[in-house]
């Protein structure tokens, strides 16, 4: 690919992601790790795979307006018609809009070609370890969630029996198992050195998250309920 | 204090919080670390340190709107105002009204009375550890700062030397320092049982930063300067 052709697409990706610097690292730091996992692949079509990589999230905007709207699905179709609008043949579009479909974890539509598979694990790796525990609190800043939902104990959840959003519930229903997902042996492998910081991560916030409800409330509860309120 | 009482200055709280849920869970882990630290304290007037707790950041929203406005002293006002319209003594609001205005960290303003150190030491326990990564994530989120600035070797700052908002910046320019301001015994052994959990997701997370950079960009750099585009 000439630079001409990475700055026409790049150009692009920049205009659908104004809103927040955070997503731009992301496709860049996507599109590296591609780079490594493909430099450990065969027969691997590096055209495709930059533009898949720059053009994988172009959908989000849509999806963040609309919850509703799967941002892989539109994000695909948004790749092919600004790459067909642009001059790349038919078979070059179709593949790089097969790649963005598929990037996202769906069961139903799993990634079919090498450059699918390393656009798939790119994203995943940029998911788990502490990058995925800080683009997930970053979210959920975004958003409003909590940290944690209360438990039935009265004390913050570990996220296992959650039923409504929270950071805990993201880690627990959806990046602790994100690890199993590669489709490379060099993502996994990447992927399965990052996951001890993230574990010590939770584990050290939960903690924190608790000690406040077991070591100080009580008191609180006991000078509420009447008790002396001078030590 | 009676739980109507509590009731009464917590549902003013809830009032001037109304946007994230985040920000009220702060709230009570403040309070309850408070309790938690006067148990160690001689002399402590629970009233007043229960109402510092519960009113210590009513000023938020006005900050929020206006970076100009220091949330500690417009809450301090709002805080006495409230307290003096509900029927609380002059000397109980006034007291209430410091501890609330000494809350941040200002040198040129510390804490004074126990229960203003106390709440000082409650409010900067949530902001070290893996909590403070938490809640500077969350509001980098809601703000869009970036997680890192790129340093002027071409791979993400580790945040020393950076002069424009990002995580790392945050990191080395405040969390770090934290841990010397504690004026109470006891917030600073629990501060420093927090220390090594957000050092190690600091480190970790810089080196994810970096690694797509270090590992992946070389060969984007070599296609894109015309050579060989197939593995």
């Amino acid at each position: 690919m000439t630079g001409e052709t990475f700055e026409l697409i790049n150009g692009y990706m920049l205009s659908q992601m104004e809103d927040a610097a955070h997503d731009r690292e992301h496709i860049y730091r996507v599109l590296y790790n591609a780079m490594d996992i493909a430099s450990y692949e065969k027969g691997v079509d590096f055209d495709v795979l930059i533009a898949a990589c720059l053009l994988h999230d172009v959908g989000r905007r849509e999806q963040f307006a609309d919850p509703g709207v799967c941002h892989a699905r539109v994000g695909a179709e948004k790749a092919y018609d600004f790459l067909k609008s642009h001059g790349f043949s038919e078979e070059f579009a179709a593949h790089v809009r097969d790649c963005v479909r598929t990037h996202r974890f769906r069961r139903a539509q799993p990634p079919e070609s090498t450059e699918a598979k390393i656009l798939f694990d790119a994203d995943k790796l940029d998911a788990v370890g502490t990058m995925g525990i800080a683009r997930t609190l970053n979210y959920k800043g975004r958003v409003g969630d909590p940290l944690y939902n209360m438990g039935p104990d009265g004390i913050p959840s570990d996220g296992v029996g959650d039923t409504v959003n929270s950071f805990f519930h993201e880690y627990k229903f959806k990046m602790e198992r994100l690890y199993e997902g590669f489709y490379t042996k060099r993502g996994r492998e990447l992927a399965a050195t990052r996951k001890k910081a993230a574990e010590e991560f939770y584990f050290a916030l939960l903690a924190e998250c608790r000690e406040p409800y077991l070591n100080g409330r009580p008191l609180l509860d006991k000078l509420l309920d009447g008790g002396e309120t001078h030590g």
